[in-house]
């Protein structure tokens, strides 16, 4: 291809074909070679370590879809990508995937953790097929097995499993999608046909956005409010046929299709409403709560509050496994986006030497290595989610007080992750540029996919609302009716301390070392146990504060106590937001410390610290305002993540290759090898040109000689 | 649709089917039934003021597209979708509102404020037809029209206007594109043919992401290295055919279609390659360079660098008009989030009203009210920079110093006013729940056809260090030589005052008031002039700090200097983004100067507040490291813009109806009053059941009665 006849190099810019990079090693191999001693991560062994607790489930996962009839094909009509993720469904199915949650007795595995861990994965292929498929299993088919009982599931349990009866999961209502509480569908009891009435009484009351709904669903598990002998038991699940063998819509039943939206196309989400449609009393999921052939109620639980939140919170894997597979889905942008990073160059450097790598770039880095740092530690923190998910759901720890943690910790954890990868795959889309924005290279498609993440499941601000409640009732319980004063002089204090900094400043010493060497003695006072000192008190301080906050409001009037909360909405999620990436940072630093390699263990240090390094500068004004860092140790904050940034530099190919992606999952050309290879070519042009004498000169050059 | 016999009103929650809002007024009405002095705007003259200068043009283009043969249909495939907006186009044309730049002897009118205000409000139809009208007549037009001289307007200009000739700009390659220097692709002039050979020397040099180059264009303008007598005189853009009257690639070039994108589908974005293809000599559009008969080179503008960046500049309004359309993209999805969360209600209170609407929660009005300030802000900057780049290519002002302050203005709003569409529209569609994920209510649409805004026309980032580059030689220039020392001297004092923030506390007279009543003395604190002065004292000291940081530069070896810039991009990059915020401000709070009708200029004085607090706020810790702020003061920021949130709150739907769009511009059922109606029905559906004494008693209720 190379023509040095016709045309000749353009010299604006000088190039040296074999020129080295104008800054630091591009991998721990370069840095090596500069320094004996760069440690230097076990690739595998840190793939592994991500894998976490299931990697054989993922690991089987990851292998299933290297079959390109997983993959998603961009630009597919809504019509065909549907039905080709059914039948990627029934693929799953025939691969013995299907319902590995479920019972042994209906051809499960009875491996919730298994079950979550390969489900994940499958956001590599086509997050519609993930959700779709968490559709089927992970809420139709759990809500039959978790609310449902012994006759539920020997009657639907093993057709939900291989997809033979394909279903909606039908809370959500037009009207009310967050407050399932309000929702206005009805069941009410008939003696007289022994049977339960299910009716949408208003447009509002219609069920809406349910995947399976459209096309695909033959039945749905319909959350109504139980109505018997004159009173409203309050919100319980039913299963409801609602099309016949030839796909039409059964009688009474109205399914309408949502159409198009703004990503995970592959899936039918319509709407399902019902003009008394009457089915069997025995087709209510009544492990919490049951009606006889009288009519009459009964329930193990007698609150109804707790109730309805224990028939809530056995529907909470939906929220453990977008906690992983927003994780994973972050992880394969940054992959693709720090592999082109470091292949792509644009400008010189001025110093007549090759163009620059982008990775070299110091906003570059900026850019994309906190956000690696932040996925490991989501890695970290999910997989020890999904311990605890397991633990409950598997019995071996199943007490009301590890399902209520278990609940609130996948309430902090979903929504910083989900924000975290749309955020991440958008830095990732725009670090690539207008390559970025091809469909072929997968970002913009993730990032359409996962939009939604963020807002079903639990809408990510309610999720952290609830987390914040269940803080300050924690803080609450801490101080019993007598400590009422204790706990005013604690606040107190806390005031106090906030306006008259000096205190704050003392806890970390900052006072004496700041104005000394900065270099050291930030690094000093920043590592692994200051970070822990910084992130958790300033959970504590938050959420006293707001409690602090909120404590006239018992005097109030109801209407003004909800005014003053009001008031604080925003520092309650804010607190909440702050205890989940205490969370995540924690898990980090656990992980860290079980790592026996010592190369491994110092990178990932690294990691570690740019991960909290970076949560402390996000918060930097926060710090500052309570007294927590003087001005110049929160002023070192940045310079330290710049030095972390170019630490980790040589090792952020080594740190992307550790998720272990195979080619088959990446497919992007952009991360293929395919913009190295096209600028060696340039490259070999450009050095024939020049070897062949025929190289134009550039003008500038000309107009030298001629002065 | 009311049933009062079957099923029961679910009374978990209260409700008083005509209770009011449990908090502040909803509406400037309702605030004013409250205190018959509050202010309100007068919404038609606010549109007024914000479709600015050329405010007729606008109207006129709105009046247009309220044709819905140029709406965009969410799921069209790509092939019908670029099929459709070609068509679009067409009647563009058609309606006479196409090349309105253009010389008046060629159709056009000459007016390029009016040409480019009517072009942005294309963004409310479909981003692709702005985009790909703006490839027609805003790139491979105006290349033609401002690198080019009179016979090649003769020859062309019509045919463009028409749209009989559709064209590609042929500018980006594979290999670079924000480095257009660098380009590969080669027009080599044979003086024996007096001909330019076009060549693509390797793959890297394919030009690549050009609209129209897939399908639709019929030539190119093609920017190559122009080489003659063995010299390359740079970068210069050549008129090459590439498409025969049947669509089919003529000899020696190669199309090839880009697929799926992440959004803007409408358009055939393409590769063009060329393998030795002979164009006239006459096709180098040669305003700033020529070549004669015999292949010697000339030009009026001797540097050649100062030549490359006049024929770029001469295509900056691309930029402008980014910024003018994100700005009208953001103001949609406002328009859409606010109106929806003026009417959609979600949980009760807890204190037996009716459920609260969204925009009464703390935390949503936080979401949306600052991002509303925020579009307000860059409206107003627009239609300075509209100003601005009319009277540089009118002719009115054109002088070096007002071209490149034009490409700086450009340079720093276009990358500010297309993230900030991004944010808001993605913090609308989240505030808009599942609702806002289905594409016919417009949000995921706009972020995906928006996205792309941020990196194409210059990358943000790129032009963020283009105008960082500009302060840092305006601060030079400050000093000359023999001031080398007194610059020494104001650094160090910069330095000093940010280690002993004693005298910048005192700057804002801090130290004196924090201490007192806090609402009102941090009011009197924050107001306009102190907003401007902590904006604009940020820049100047950032600039200052990162001049100071680049001095040893001179002193170092190219290499070194180039590592100690790198290590400098980020802090660049920020102060130019502060400068472009500065100007936002600025600009807004010149618009409100001028506004006579009290009520408006008070809203929107509070409007202009919230941005100023706003901006503070997201650099609260620089100012609390640099002693800019007080901690105390600082803590008021967050607090007032609370206070502002809640002022605005009545003013929101107002603000957003004075975007001025038509139901035709909106389209997204969500807006459209639907909620507001399926909520009285449902409502009265309550009510009804409650007068019928059919009501079902609530379990609690009767736990109680049992009790």
């Amino acid at each position: 291809m190379v023509d040095v006849v016709r045309t000749k190099k353009p010299s604006v810019h000088k190039r040296h074909p074999a020129g080295g990079a104008p800054t630091a090693p591009h991998s721990a191999d370069e840095a090596r070679r500069v320094d004996a001693s760069e440690p230097r991560i076990d690739v595998a062994a840190v793939t592994e370590l991500l894998l976490g607790t299931w990697a054989q489930a993922r690991r089987e996962a990851r292998e299933m879809i290297k079959d390109e009839a997983f993959w998603q094909i961009p630009g597919q009509s809504m019509a065909e990508h549907r039905e080709r993720v059914l039948g990627q469904l029934h693929r799953f199915v025939e691969a013995g995937a299907a319902g590995r949650a479920f019972p042994v007795e209906h051809g499960g595995q009875n491996d919730n953790g298994a079950n979550l861990a390969s489900f994940e994965e499958l956001v590599l292929a086509d997050p519609s097929m993930q959700i779709k498929g968490g559709v089927q299993w992970g809420l139709f088919g759990s809500a039959i097995q978790q609310l449902g009982t012994a006759k539920h599931h020997a009657r639907w349990l093993d057709d939900v499993r291989t997809l033979t009866l394909p279903g909606a999961f039908a809370m959500t209502e037009m009207g009310h999608g967050s407050d399932v509480a309000a929702i206005g569908t009805t069941a009410t009891y008939d003696p007289d046909g022994d049977e339960f009435v299910i009716h949408t009484p208003f447009r509002a009351a219609t069920k809406e956005f349910l995947g399976n709904a459209a096309r695909h669903g033959r039945a749905a598990t319909v959350f109504a409010q139980l109505i018997t002998g004159g009173v409203n038991y309050g919100v319980h699940c039913f299963f409801v046929p609602i099309r016949d063998e030839n796909g039409d819509d059964l009688p009474g039943v109205t399914s309408e299709d949502d159409g198009v939206k703004g990503g995970l196309n592959g899936i039918d989400n319509g709407r399902l409403s019902f003009d008394h449609v009457r089915i069997p009393r025995g087709n209510l999921l009544n492990r919490y709560g049951d009606v006889d052939a009288a009519g009459v109620y009964s329930s193990d639980i007698p609150s109804p509050g707790r109730r309805f939140f224990t028939m809530l919170g056995a529907l909470v894997q939906g929220r453990v496994s977008l906690d992983g597979a927003s994780t994973t889905g972050a992880a394969l942008a940054e992959y693709i986006a720090i592999t082109y990073a470091n292949q792509r160059r644009q400008f010189d450097s001025g110093v007549g030497t090759d163009e620059v790598v982008l990775l070299d770039y110091g906003k570059h880095q900026r850019r994309l290595l906190p956000r690696l740092a932040q996925t490991y530690a989501q890695f970290f923190a999910h997989d020890q989610l999904l311990r605890r998910f397991d633990g409950v759901f598997s019995g071996a720890s199943d007490t009301p007080d590890e399902r209520e943690d278990l609940e609130t910790l996948a309430a902090a954890l979903k929504p910083l992750s989900t924000w975290n990868a749309l955020e991440s795959i958008q830095e990732c889309r725009e670090a690539c540029g207008g390559a970025g924005f091809m469909a072929e290279n997968r970002l913009v498609g993730l990032h359409h996919d996962l939009d939604v993440y963020v807002t079903f499941e639990g809408d990510n601000n309610v999720l952290l609302q609830l987390v914040g409640k269940r803080l300050l009732s924690d803080f609450a319980a801490q101080f019993t009716d007598k400590d009422a004063a204790a706990l005013a002089r604690y606040a107190v204090g806390q005031t106090a301390g906030r306006i008259f900094h000096g205190a704050g400043l003392r806890r970390l010493g900052q006072a004496v070392t700041d104005f000394g060497s900065t270099a050291r003695s930030v690094e000093l006072g920043l590592r692994a146990e200051q970070q822990h000192e910084l992130l958790a008190g300033r959970v504590e301080q938050m959420v006293t504060d707001v409690a602090t906050a909120l404590r006239p409001a018992a005097k109030l009037s109801p209407a003004d106590a909800a005014t003053l909360f009001n008031e604080h909405q925003t520092e309650l999620i804010e607190a909440a937001r702050a205890h989940g990436e205490l969370l995540q940072w924690e898990a980090f630093a656990e992980g860290v410390a079980g790592i026996d390699d010592a190369g491994t263990r110092q990178v990932l240090t690294w990691l570690r610290d740019l991960f909290g390094l970076w949560l402390i500068e996000k918060h930097l004004a926060w710090y500052l305002m309570n007294g927590r860092l003087s001005a110049q140790r929160a002023a070192s904050v940045t310079r330290y993540i710049d030095r972390l940034c170019a630490r980790l530099r040589p090792h952020a190919q080594d740190l992307v290759d550790a998720f272990g992606f195979a080619p088959e999952h990446v497919r992007a050309p952009i991360a293929s090898g395919a913009e190295q290879q096209r600028q060696d070519e340039a490259r070999a042009y450009y050095a024939a040109l020049a070897a062949s004498g025929q190289e134009p000169v550039s003008e500038k050059t000309l107009r030298k000689q001629k002065r």
